[in-house]
């Protein structure tokens, strides 16, 4: 064996080693911080009933393009058309002494959310369960512009329920995601609870063309970011006038401080139309319906929460914390959605966790249990050979515990050295000497109280076990 | 509440809903096997020590390219540039009246492997340890020709030990991918062994100029595909005269049919220069490491083994099984790779398994165990408030029940219908009605036997949990 893994070598053309703006390499302590959020969802929504979906990252421009409105089809990543696919259309664009078109260069994209796969999946697989209650975890890809907190590369947790409109669907959506801020140890947030039929009688009982709806519910999505002024100004930007905007911001700000019950009544009193009736009388429902669950406490009728998307059509929902400017995942019903690719309408509900955001805050709050990055054990070893000191890692291995070998012979103060690094992130380091070896036994050190026992390595397991579930 | 949430639409135009070629969606039940090899793999590789990375999908070309051979560099998939960026790449092609090329179209691609990215991480992270052991599970995408079982999108698992050429790392490497294999049930895999620099031995001892190695290398890579008089041909092909290349194949194929021993010490009398014998030494170390690991009893010393890929140093390992051809992955030691971004030379040794080939194996032999896919139980209702049947969901679920609730009204013959349902995956129904109710109870109907017992809701979730820790 030779003593050193690592020589200096020729210099070389320096390449950049960082990841392109907006992606990020996640190291072990990143990614169990990850994990923990993921596998909680994951275990909750499974309780939940929900099955787990996963799509291509790649995916037609045909079934991408036009889902995300006109700034959503310029942050697509389009892949660029390989060998003979490529020279035939550049040399079309040349034979026609013009530049060659985007949509002639790239006829595939990477996904940018996880609703339009769901859509695509249900058209296509004809074998799916009548309610399909699926989940899906998995990265998309926006080329937004990067700063603090807004990555090209980032996951979406999403839940929907397909095949109904019945609001035990609705229901069942915000209880799982409450569930899941629980356990994951969020006790403060809020889940807020509008109907998109409501904001839109609303905005016509303020006196606003129907024509301008579009731009009004843009404008009070705002209403978080901007405040009440601010959104005044908005809508007069996009040429609503003073009158019905302050009307409309009288009806959506001029809430009781009181049950969801009286909020409803009080809207009821200030929207008379058949449609507004009808979505009080499904908040109603849903709000009777969570009553006895964990849902229940968070749930807070908030007739200014508005959800930009365009989509929604009946109750809508969003997670919010007091110390997080936006929110931590919001959705609600969009039954005109999911059939888009298909020969029927597809009724659905469902509801997207942002895991960035859940992560910043539950960084920022110290939230995380004491999550396990490194081995338990880092086995150091003298004087014995090899063959020996890997038999007895594996027997370590074969009672459950997490062991790294000391990789070469080196000086027991070098490999204690190298077990306690905390970039190694080990609780133990276990000393096997020609004594310990011929005894059958292990000396097992603490890293961070430096306590030293001389141990069977079933005694040792056991410890190092015990400690394992303690943490 | 609605009676339906499927309704015939107008008609639309029709996009195809299938995922591109050489794409998958992985519905519940694939996604279930995948995840059970996943998890194995993981649990065993933290078992042995190694730490998970993960790395963004999208590097920059610099990265990528020139890495993979010129093969390689083909298959790669390049992100269009964007907005301002192209329309600047077009306008400067245009003004030369030329065509753009492809490096001024993108900057951008996805990943093709994760040892480029694991060297990129290691020159850009100085916090990691000296001795990283680090494994990565991640998909990666090659823009080859789809086929029956080759895709664009599939996933890598990989382990590597990087910053030390200690052959403990090796015969780590080795025994934990046995182990992988081991857990996974199976049983009649060989790993076979070799060393590059023995072959390059026996290239040179068979009078094959060193210029022609690489390709000599190449041949012997597809001695399983096309036997020992295609591999003949082949070398005849790329320029090797008859004699040559009927004593290297000579060399590779008579190894006698004994111990590992006995067939490095037949390959030492044959070659006889000082590398020849110093990697026969390494090989006769490895193996004596990996004496007393689940790995020895597969481990098989094997000439004919050559690993296409040109950067292995020192061991190369493949594992096989008798009925694929190919194999379920293979690796070796390659200590000048790792380094090639940063500014020291890092040893390392890895091991890539392919998650593709061992679910196809696993699928085709039927290993897997009773995957549970869908919920324990369907929740049917009738005759009682949708808000108790929540309720009584939810308290199902806090006993760690997995439930779907029937979201709809609906008779309860047709809600046992859709509980039995194969594509629901279901293994009990509840039943719930006002008596039910008012006892504290359902009526818990076993799917598979149709028998059915009147519990409390404990009792039940205790049965449920019983038979889920049987199967």
């Amino acid at each position: 064996m030779k003593d050193t893994g690592q020589t200096a070598s020729a210099s070389r053309p320096r390449i950049s080693t960082k990841p392109p703006g907006g992606m990020r390499d996640f190291l072990p302590a990143d990614l169990a911080r990850r994990a923990h959020v993921i596998d909680t969802i994951r275990t909750v929504y499974r309780r939940y009933g929900f099955v787990e979906l996963e799509t291509p990252s790649i995916e037609n421009l045909s079934t991408l393009v036009g889902k995300y409105g006109e700034e959503g089809d310029q942050l697509l990543y389009r892949l660029l058309r390989r060998r003979d696919s490529l020279t035939r259309a550049l040399d079309e664009a040349a034979s026609q002494q013009r530049s060659p078109t985007r949509d002639e260069l790239a006829t595939e994209g990477l996904r940018y959310d996880l609703t339009v796969p769901l859509a695509r999946v249900i058209a296509q697989h004809g074998e799916l369960p009548r309610y399909f209650k699926r989940f899906q975890i998995q990265p998309v890809w926006r080329a937004d512009r990067p700063g603090r907190g807004r990555f090209r590369e980032f996951y979406q947790c999403d839940v929907d329920i397909t095949g109904t409109t019945s609001l035990v669907a609705d229901a069942e959506v915000i209880t799982a995601v409450t569930m899941v801020l629980h356990e994951l140890g969020f006790k403060d947030f809020s889940l807020l609870l509008n109907h998109r039929q409501l904001l839109r009688e609303m905005i016509r009982a303020a006196g606003i063309n129907d024509a301008a709806e579009g731009s009004a519910l843009i404008a009070v999505d705002k209403f978080d970011k901007i405040g009440r002024e601010g959104v005044e100004q908005e809508l007069g930007k996009r040429g609503i006038s003073a009158d019905p905007a302050r009307r409309l911001l009288d009806l959506i700000c001029d809430q009781p401080d009181a049950s969801n019950e009286a909020r409803l009544d009080y809207l009821a009193q200030q929207i008379d139309s058949a449609q507004g009736r009808k979505a009080i009388t499904e908040l109603g429902e849903l709000c009777q319906l969570c009553a006895q669950t964990a849902a229940s406490s968070a749930l807070k009728v908030e007739a200014r929460l508005a959800r930009g998307l365009g989509y929604y059509t009946g109750p809508i929902f969003e997670i919010v914390v007091p110390d997080l400017a936006g929110s931590l995942g919001g959705g609600g019903r969009y039954d005109q959605l999911v059939g888009m690719f298909g020969k029927r309408e597809v009724a659905a509900v469902g509801f997207s966790l942002g895991l960035e955001r859940i992560l910043t805050v539950m960084t920022e709050r110290t939230m995380f249990p004491d999550l396990q990055v490194g081995p338990d054990l880092v086995l150091c070893w003298m004087g014995i050979p090899g063959t020996d000191m890997l038999r007895v890692a594996n027997e370590l291995r074969g009672e459950g515990v997490r062991v790294e070998t000391f990789p070469e012979p080196a000086k027991l103060k070098k490999q204690l050295q190298y077990a306690a690094n905390p970039a190694v992130s080990a609780r133990y380091a276990g000393i096997l000497g020609t004594q310990e070896l011929a005894d059958g036994e292990i000396t097992l050190k603490h890293l961070a109280s430096g306590k030293q026992t001389r141990l069977s390595l079933t005694e040792a397991a056991q410890v190092i076990r015990e400690q394992r579930a303690l943490s």
